[in-house]
């Protein structure tokens, strides 16, 4: 992250149905009463009105002819708007900004998944950041055979147009997390996602504590 | 071009008001039935369903926050849709395409006229063409303040969001056309566009019989 920067950045990754959104709710339950800073919670695609307008072109189901390198560059339009118009300011403020997928999702999903190259699609994001990685992620690690049974459980008539991608291409984004993971063993730390419930939001909450001692 | 592209491809450059769009409706009108084989005319940004959709986040005056990274990774995603789509299956079937703007515009408007950088902007535009790039260039080129005074006259109440943008802005696009004109001599061919229309008009397609004799 870059110096001028006073807040402290943790993004959150893993495969549909790991359970990410949930977690991180129930954790600002518990902990965000304790921090003795404010922070922010954002997800992507989307966190601003014009980058909301780029997630409905991207998730709408409509939208079957969507070329890998288009959704790639709306992926990094939607992110480039939420980094200048939430996630900067914020941490420019000194939040703890806590966003519900960032880059490694595009590596994942579209530089891996679609076949792109992990690499290929890191440089659209630089740009589209200006450099800005967040201090640390917390990666939801679970089987996507297990994540999509889940999704069906859950909301069976309801999955989006990256959701309703079958289990080859989500087993190829997972093995792209695994490889950004090994890439940055300092920034990525992986969290067991198959465990029940309250031992997830446990573990993670610990994390939190531990790389973050100063907040409580 | 890739070389099993069997087509033949035109883009049309130029400041807003420059006239492209007249020109090219025109010039067709007179040498669309000589040509021997099938063209194609297509604009950017748009072109298809998807490709609007975009269009239509860029250009809506509303959105004055857009980033300006934004914009260009909006740009590039529209183009992307729109090579292939439309562009790239044409030419693939031998067509003539003629394109109402194309990636140099996102070099001027986007690299010169935001500060982005014109090598920054190509590299983003390389990666969403896959490499296609034009067989040959009209740039109509007109000083912009003639441009914004004709815009003014023709369409006072609906100027679009970049449309919208102070003189300063497009004489930084200027400058980016002539100097991305300089770098790509054998593609770009300039006509000034300060003349009388009819004799643009008999510019552009004499430039096009010249460049392209076999279709006629």
């Amino acid at each position: 992250m870059e110096d001028f920067m006073k807040g402290y950045f943790i993004s959150l990754e893993g495969p549909d149905g790991a359970g990410k959104s949930s977690v991180l709710e129930q954790v600002l339950n518990e902990i965000g009463p304790q921090l003795n800073t404010q922070y922010l919670v954002t997800r992507e695609p989307g966190g601003s009105r014009i980058a909301e307008k780029i997630r409905q072109i991207i998730l709408d189901p409509a939208n079957v002819k969507m070329d890998d390198r288009t959704e790639a560059l709306l992926y990094a339009a939607a992110r480039s708007q939420h980094v200048e118009e939430i996630v900067r300011p914020a941490l420019a403020a000194g939040k703890v900004v806590f966003s519900d997928r960032f880059v490694d999702s595009s590596l994942a999903y579209q530089g891996a998944g679609r076949d792109l190259g992990i690499d290929q699609v890191k440089q659209i994001n630089e740009f589209a950041t200006g450099g800005i990685e967040p201090d640390l992620t917390l990666f939801f690690d679970l089987d996507p055979k297990i994540g999509l049974a889940r999704i069906q459980k859950l909301r069976p008539d309801q999955e989006d147009r990256l959701e309703q991608e079958k289990l080859a291409f989500h087993e190829k984004v997972y093995a792209g997390y695994q490889k950004i993971a090994r890439q940055n063993p300092d920034r990525i730390v992986k969290i067991d996602a198959s465990q029940p419930f309250d031992q997830v939001e446990a573990e993670t909450i610990a994390i939190i504590k531990k790389r973050l001692p100063d907040l409580f």
